[in-house]
């Protein structure tokens, strides 16, 4: 879909992209800081997108059907900046602009869609945009599907350096992606030789088209500064029923005579000099931060056009029957979870011994069945993490309208795609692996948490309980490391009844991701109520003690039922301990002080019993309690086996805790 | 290099395999848990490599010019420890394999190189063991251009899976050796169309082999059961200059006449019906666990031939004049560090304010002149991370006497590459990226402690610290993250002594990993005293209180000088205060408790200070003490300001310390 027929002229247009060009080298100059390079070579392919082909109104940032523009290369962020002031978003200003990369200002150093409305996800950790566009791409078909092309029809577009074609997450989303055969994607890439090191023959010899096209996607090439060119490259793209990648052969830095084509123009200001001789070569005569009122008009015009395009649809959507569940929808709301009351009375009733992984798919059978947003998937994993349920059928280039994703054995392409889903809106992704390899897509999970997606990691196979696959498979670091990123709730459930719980927070979440740490082995249910979701306060104490307490026991997941019997046996000694389960430390810390000290009094000794790395405990337990747990890697046998190896016993923790009584 | 010429018949082959398909499937079988597939699968071609191509003498597993046998597929474990079994190897014994994923087995689940002398690395995590396989590929090639053919001249083979090769980390992997030409690297690649959730076609449409060559690689394809051929594409894949990727087209479970070809073979036992009709399909009428002779002694004459080669290896050692010193290098030792001694009281002479990446440089310097076994490199960072030195020029293909890899944009391919060039012996193997981007390679900087191998990670730009790159950019969580991971030295010096000392340790430190967390600002000098490593016991006083000592700040990097500042405060108002600067916590917690206890005394409120998640600081500073750090995402912005605003100035804690005191 080209919005706006080519109707400006390369002499109208070269003052545009010069535009970009000006506002990019003035902005890195002043903040002494940042990447004018890839901004000043992308200028001509950006101005060709934006004039000719992108579906955007700067007027409603956040209209369903807006093309999607991904800046995977987000070092380049005064290309994206400069575009969305001049093209007349509210935000940025060019006050904003001035004070890029500066506190406060909203034009941070990277684009991130925290800051701005327009920036559809944020960008900077190299081949993870491009990733989050899978996904957006996966949404957008997903939604044509269902709601139909008078709602749903629109493109996502990437622009990406050699540094993202580079990383290794760019095979896994591209393999997706060619599988899936999402023709909506089109992916323009700044072809210009140079990566920080250097050329980038120092470190590749790889022809990145024949390596696209052995994926399955439509290539094409342009000269990334010759506007008619770049148009015909991109309508080829936008023909292709494959996904497009387009190499924009450019010159980084375009503009600059004395530092463009080279490294050195990558990463950091011009400097004065070169800045005045780059405006004359541009004849570019305003002053800093200042844009002619003719290229400013012509740049306004495109939002003009897209406000058409939207007024367009908004009569659509009022005239669709389902155009209020679709706004819903796209505003993130659930509807009813039907059947979810009996489900977890049920669980009170029977209390039935299952793995956590396997109450996690007993839940989900529930609530995909009653929230048709939810799309599921898992890295080649989908038996063991439990994450297919009978109302999600594949998601395939045959059929859009599934509910399941066989990401293949891409963690890290999972989980940035999950990002995308969660970024376009109307979906509530969730993708399964083991928590060993959420190391693989770390980096997706902390940037879920900086983004505020409602993205949710099914995390399954969660400690030694795994047993034989042994230590390269067995998290012994990881429930920490994941509890240490900011703003993720990292859950690990004790029984069915938790498990639910944790579900039913994690997807009532919308400003966030969430992490289900799950067992491979049967847990017994611990619990019999099912009135009050008691894993919203993060903790809660599951046991009181009987006799005069003097122990409070703290554990998660499978070392719950440990505690608990710990505690009877301390009882049984006439030590009255308390057992809390701590299913989710965030929600946890999230109470108040009172809340907090009154399941972990003063006074009373704090032990931790969790088989992970007790590293992060002792914030509850204190330098004074004892922190049980497995600070050292794991071993292959079975989990039987392996639990008294490792001391995670009552009868091994219980002489501990008398011991350190001193009884 | 073929060891053995083609001398056993197809009649003789067809046994020599049956009995890895036999030891595999009954293994799995006692152990009920396992995955007999690939071994049963990739029997033939693992036959034809063992007996026509590998260079290995059983009698002398850690031979320096042995090929390398990499299981990167290291699910299919059963097929290293049969091979290993049948061709003499001590171990593992019989016994062992019965006891296949037992405690103590050292037949573990995943392949691993800490319980068997005969594993050249850890395998399990996929796509890792091959980039660990182009890592000893660059070792070899670089030590033959140092040492010579006479003492250096070995290939490296690799069995991989799908899973592999669709694992991002794959497209870094080849990437590198593509565009170094380690021809000396061959990857055979079990093509069996099946992963864990089925066809291939569910996750992937790849042309694996279009991919590759367009990445560099020479390809071959051969029926994997069909003796002669696997044996062609071999020698195709041996005497090409480029690596290659053979595929081999092989039948998942090959043998298991009901199961065969599907994912049900993949990873778990056949079950005893199965079993039987296998043994009857095969015409293996031999116990379980038991070889017959015949074949036994077929495999068994293979470990004499490499008996011979060694022998003559052995002879052109003794006659090498660098004999020795070759062997000191295999065996890990360091020379004299020349220089070393004098750098460092210069230092301490000097007290340089640096920022810790460049006083890391100049450590550099000084180490890499002394020690050629130390070979460096970035991805794709090197002018940020201060990793090259004038001693190590460009590692490329045309020139393998460099020190120095331009690693391009690929954290993980490089991490996996050095665990690789570590494990090959000989070398000693750094590389940078930024602090952020360790989760990029997270899972390699695991497998380098479980591993214990010496590869050291230079992480820069370590805090908010480096300033308007903003959130995406800063660690929060990584510092503590990496804490978390067993047997990881994590080191954060304060200025430049310290990083010189951490240096020292971390080259010093010959069975485990370390990462250095280093500054991109500069940070003053704090010490002046260069006798002795005082940062080898992990957290040492660098202040001692003035007044009675009420208050203990604890603090690393570049948080130190803010400890010292706040310090001074406190003692101007009376309040007696130590420093602990606290370089390393693991050597710290190495120390015995005395120790511990005389640097952070109960009944002194302990302080932490850190530019990061206050996360796992309790330990130290208890409940009742005061973890000062970002518990949040950071934001973009000069350092200068973002120390301020986020309260990391000592004018912002004293009064938190005095609060805390009562005053």
């Amino acid at each position: 879909m080209s919005p706006s027929a080519a109707n400006l002229a390369p002499s109208r247009l070269a003052p545009m992209a010069n535009a970009i060009r000006a506002l990019s080298m003035d902005a890195v100059q002043a903040a002494n800081s940042g990447h004018p390079g890839m901004p000043m070579g992308m200028a001509d392919v950006a101005t060709v997108l934006f004039s000719q082909f992108l579906k955007f109104d700067p007027a409603a940032p956040k209209w369903p059907d807006r093309d999607r523009f991904v800046l995977s290369a987000g070092h380049g962020s005064m290309l994206i900046y400069s575009l969305l002031y001049l093209t007349g978003y509210d935000a940025p200003t060019i006050d904003d602009i001035r004070k890029f990369r500066q506190l406060h200002s909203p034009c941070a150093g990277h684009p991130e869609n925290i800051e701005l409305e327009a920036i559809e996800c944020t960008t900077g950790p190299l081949g993870q945009g491009l990733a989050m566009a899978v996904g957006m791409a996966i949404a957008e078909r997903h939604l044509n599907t269902e709601f139909g092309s008078d709602l749903v029809d629109h493109k996502t577009w990437v622009i990406a350096g050699d540094g993202c074609l580079m990383e290794g997450i760019n095979h896994e989303a591209i393999g997706l992606a060619g599988n899936l055969q999402l023709g909506q994607l089109n992916v323009l890439w700044d072809s210009n030789h140079i990566t920080i090191d250097g050329d980038t023959s120092l470190s590749t010899c790889e022809d990145i088209l024949a390596r696209y096209r052995a994926t399955g996607w439509h290539t094409a090439e342009c000269d990334g500064h010759d506007f008619a060119d770049i148009a015909r490259a991109l309508a080829e793209a936008e023909a292709d029923p494959r996904p497009s990648l387009v190499a924009c052969h450019t010159v980084i830095g375009k503009g600059a005579p004395n530092k463009q084509g080279t490294h050195n123009v990558h990463g950091s200001p011009l400097g004065a000099e070169e800045i005045a001789a780059t405006r004359a070569v541009l004849g570019w005569t305003a002053e800093p931060f200042v844009v002619p009122d003719d290229v400013m008009a012509d740049w306004r015009s495109l939002g003009a056009r897209g406000a058409e395009t939207r007024a367009e649809w908004e009569k659509r959507l009022n005239a669709e029957a389902r155009g209020g569940e679709f706004s819903a929808r796209m505003a993130g709301e659930l509807p009813t979870l039907n059947g979810w009351h009996e489900y977890r009375a049920k669980l009170a009733a029977d209390k039935p011994k299952l793995a956590t992984r396997k109450s996690s798919e007993d839940a989900l059978t529930v609530l995909t069945a009653a929230v048709p947003a939810m799309i599921g998937g898992s890295a080649d994993l989908t038996g063991s993490n439990n994450t297919k349920t009978k109302s999600t059928g594949p998601f395939t280039a045959d059929d859009y309208s599934g509910r399941y994703l066989y990401y293949g054995i891409r963690e890290f392409g999972m989980a940035a795609a999950m990002n995308g889903m969660a970024l376009h809106g109307g979906i509530v992704p969730y993708g399964g692996t083991f928590l060993v390899f959420s190391d693989y897509c770390r980096n997706a999970i902390r940037l879920a948490a900086l983004q505020q997606t409602r993205s949710i990691f099914v995390l399954t196979h969660d400690s030694i309980g795994l047993g034989e696959d042994g230590p390269t498979h067995q998290p012994i670091e990881h429930v920490a490391s994941l509890r240490a990123i900011p703003d993720l709730w990292v859950m690990r459930p004790a029984d069915a009844m938790e498990t639910a719980e944790c579900w039913e927070l994690a997807l009532r979440r919308k400003d966030g991701p969430s992490a289900l740490a799950l067992t491979r082995q049967n847990l017994p249910a611990l619990r019999d109520d099912a009135d009050e979701n008691r894993s919203a306060k993060g903790a809660y104490r599951l046991v009181a003690a009987k006799a005069a307490r003097r122990v409070v026991l703290l554990a998660t997941g499978s070392e719950v039922q440990i505690a608990v019997e710990a505690a009877k046996a301390l009882e049984e000694a006439g030590i009255g301990a308390d057992v809390v389960s701590m299913p989710c430390w965030e929600l946890f810390e999230a109470q108040d002080k009172s809340y907090q000290d009154s399941l972990i009094p003063e006074g009373a000794l704090a032990v931790s019993i969790e088989a992970g790395t007790t590293f992060g405990w002792h914030k509850w337990t204190g330098r004074d309690g004892l922190a049980i747990g497995i600070d050292r890697f794991g071993a292959s046998a079975p989990a039987e086996a392996l639990f008294p190896y490792f001391g995670l016993t009552a009868e091994a923790i219980v002489p501990q805790i008398k011991a350190k009584l001193g009884l």
